[in-house]
């Protein structure tokens, strides 16, 4: 019998869960409520019941389960093991062995949350057709991560593809919660978007359709940019000036064959990915010019489709 | 009998070449002009030619070498073929195709004279114990390599690590040799410490011993930092947070264990280690804060190095 992957994308809220058939087709896909109390002990032991229920309702054996790949939101190292996730509560969690140990299922692999997104993207996503390309999100924060000849760079300490916390702005008074000051999270996430137009708005007194919002979101600023305000396209223009300088930098580090842009303030389309674009290369030697920059297509799906191909790569390769 | 590597470290005034060991030891170097007449046609057959004699003369015959390593100043891919050597006057050359053709070696494997000289480093040099490096080389321009799990990330175009392209200054008005804007090599390299430096002697009227120097140079900063002029000094600040910066949105995007400064430029010593250092964890994210500053060791051998390493690296392992 073909083997079946299992895919686990863990988040702060819920846990995404998959099933995979041998072609990297989604068989299942369903989610649990994420349990953080008590520094988060109730997590695995809930993925691995709702793994075995799910198998077992379907007759699938352990012996048929080809392995588990799982994305967790903090640093990773070996494939195995999660130094810290501020967000579930936990320290240092050898999640492959507690895994292994509460499925019976011998291989199980491990990376960060972005990583996995990346490497889904690339796979079935906005990086299809690509083996090197750097994802970034920009969601409540920025992530990234990146994918070099088809597998996820991690870096020594797996804090690799931080580009969030790149510092672009050497005077800015607010401190990220990285603990830093001017990281592109402090202006490229949607709350960061929101708040370098807020501070537009206090600074000049130009007219903008954004002033008679009585709540500003991100969505609003591109929607009043593409409607041709002018202070909504400054503040896009700005956004794409600081995303294309830092991607820039990217690139002269690991010069990878595409960008692809995710997340909520992804929505906003090709607006986005041509500004960014057209800063990029103004930023880049010519070695590095003319990317391809791709917008996310498979959004909150992405962390199981990477998942799977964490654990299946070249199981899948084999057979499609 | 136990095989030789051939190492190559092709420059734009001259060729180093090397023979090392099984056991990865230099049994000779010796070096040979680069002749860039003719669009540089002449090249490869003195290498071929020059590495032919001191076979012969030393009775190793052509089944007895593992194969050739050659590091040249120009984009490489897939380890055989360059895009362009505007320094030697090449366009595109099929390096691994004619060396073997000329020698008969039919093991060859190019790769960009920065990126070996990082490689040879990582070994025997500065890097050593690490198997994930970044080197910086502060020479006439700024060079760069970058070295992940023991092997170097060459990127999509043979363009990763061009750190020296990384842009630092947007407001530059002078351009820089890739045509940008605001590199940092323009600050970084001899030649932008020096211009710096008349810069600031320029803008104010504090009083400095670099005044009183005929032709500066970047020796003579550094020298009067030492001794405590206070211009001088502040010219070492200003080098030490640009590269700092600049090594900090590397860390974020690869997150490597050790940073190797190299070039005429890091004879300066700890001056300048300790203090780019210090900006860079000004600049980093906690798990990116605490990686080794290291000085480059090998001087001028590091490319030889480099190229004997990227020819015998597991043969070399086996045999130590």
């Amino acid at each position: 019998m073909d083997k079946i992957c299992v895919a686990v994308d863990l988040g702060g809220t819920t846990v995404k869960m998959g099933l995979f058939s041998s072609k990297g087709e989604v068989i299942e896909k369903w989610e649990i409520v994420t349990r953080k109390e008590e520094c988060g002990k109730y997590i695995l032991p809930d993925i691995a019941e709702s793994i075995m229920n799910e198998l077992k309702s379907r007759n699938i054996k352990v012996e048929d389960v080809l392995g588990i790949g799982i994305g967790v939101p903090g640093q990773v190292i070996e494939e195995k093991t999660v130094l810290e996730c501020v967000n579930l509560g936990w320290g240092r969690v050898k999640v492959a062995e507690e895994l292994q140990k509460l499925t019976g299922i011998k291989l199980v692999k491990v990376a960060n949350d972005a990583n996995v997104a990346a490497l889904g993207e690339m796979w079935k996503g906005g990086g299809e057709g690509f083996n090197s390309i750097v994802m970034v999100t920009l969601g409540t924060g920025v992530g990234g991560g990146v994918i070099v000849n088809g597998e996820i760079l991690t870096g020594s300490n797996g804090a690799a593809g931080e580009i969030g916390h790149i510092t672009i702005n050497l005077n800015e008074p607010d401190t990220c919660n990285c603990g830093k000051k001017g990281c592109l999270e402090q202006y490229a996430s949607a709350t960061g978007i929101v708040k370098e137009a807020k501070r537009a708005l206090l600074a000049t007194n130009q007219a903008s359709s954004l002033r008679d919002l009585q709540e500003l979101s991100a969505k609003d600023i591109f929607d009043d940019a593409k409607k041709g305000d002018e202070l909504a396209l400054l503040m896009v223009d700005q956004l794409a000036k600081n995303l294309g300088l830092t991607l820039a930098h990217v690139s002269h580090t690991i010069d990878p064959q595409a960008f692809v842009i995710g997340g909520g303030v992804s929505r906003a389309g090709d607006i986005l990915t041509k500004n960014i674009e057209m800063y990029y290369n103004a930023y880049s030697m010519n070695a590095l010019k003319n990317k391809a920059f791709k917008l996310a297509t498979l959004g909150n799906d992405a962390g199981i489709f990477g998942s799977a191909k964490l654990i299946g790569a070249d199981y899948f390769d084999e057979r499609i």
